[in-house]
């Protein structure tokens, strides 16, 4: 296991939530980490469609093992998101994380995010080494 | 009930997955609409931290009850969040939405989360009538 | 002269700036501050449209006035806007700013921007006291 | 002249608020548009750095051209901007624009802000064709 992904593993043992949701740790590559879940009926409103929290809270997650695979191990302090294609129950969706800036104690984080290998939507946050 | 009282129960009633979370609606007010939630230790990291994506979760559902109250039913398009401070396994969280500004398809809506009565975030969001 | 607007005026003599792009103080009142410009052509586009950069400058600055009028002297962190009209040449540009919240070093502003009586654009910064 | 720098071209005549403020075009190479301006005096506050209303306006002008040479004229819809270090009279700062993702008529793109090869900014924005 490289270096990256041993960062990675330490910090998915203190973060029971994700099995909760289903999230799974794709790969961690030289420039980015990628994280995926499958939309679960509980994750959708009553179009089927879901609800973008938690896209959200899917790029927020791969926020954290990207700055975690720098041994950056960081708190999201301030995050934008823009929707722009729906996912729908069944979907698998995937999370990339990659590195955009470094300075200091901030790491600017871009995180696209795609249903079945469609863009869904744009994620950037900043995160805060803890 | 008031008008926006119905119109937000109209929303309640296709949205299970607000159930799923126990999102309750608290207030449908003149200017603002109010949703609150109990962190359960599954929204947790392993820090017994909110996980923020639920922040975002329940600000964005908040959003869109707000929009819906004033019969402009709307899917978030953009939003930003800050995060301030930590909520804690147990602690119940407060989102106060209120409308910004209105422009054509757009609602501009800010949003508000409290844990115990300390703000722990701070959202803005842009719905689009649907 | 009130203490905010006492405050106000200390900023006002070491930021010359403000004087070359001919923006004005136009309030200091108890929960925001006030400012205003006049389009003129050299900050227009080909086709007599305000740049968005001027919008946002106006507002930066509306935090900035905000700020120290709370003697939190601020520079902006971090900021986002969204434009909803256009503003044309020779239309007097206001912009209102006041405070969301306030936690540490950072201070939420919010700055309303209008031309002639009509939104224009939503600003939201972060700043960080000096 | 690449069809690219010819479409950068057709904006730049339709434009004369860059020549005002000095800012040139670097290069527009295949995936990125690259201007730049230097800092003049009259663009500073009172502590010699130049204000963020410059910076944000290179980036929303370097997103206009970077939208025109994939011939999708736009206008800035949204966008967000953090500052990461200051800028003083006299350095020549850069923007680097390429784009993150192409959806409908949305194109959101990212600048990168350079002040004599130091990062002082990220911007993202979303252009919306006109």
């Amino acid at each position: 296991m490289s270096d990256r992904a041993s960062l990675v593993a330490d910090l998915r043992r203190v973060d029971p939530a994700i099995d909760h949701l289903g999230i799974k740790i794709v790969a961690v590559d030289q420039d980015s980490v990628e994280l995926a879940l499958t939309v679960e009926p509980d994750m959708a409103n009553g179009h089927g469609i879901l609800h973008g929290g938690y896209v959200f809270l899917l790029a927020d997650t791969a926020l954290a093992y990207c700055c975690a695979s720098l041994a950056r191990m960081s708190m999201t302090r301030q995050a934008e998101i823009a929707f722009l294609a729906p996912a729908r129950v069944g979907a698998r969706v995937t999370a990339v994380a990659s590195v955009r800036a470094v300075q200091g104690r901030t790491t600017i984080c871009d995180v696209r995010l795609e249903a079945d290998g469609v863009l869904i939507a744009e994620f950037r946050g900043h995160g805060s080494v803890v």
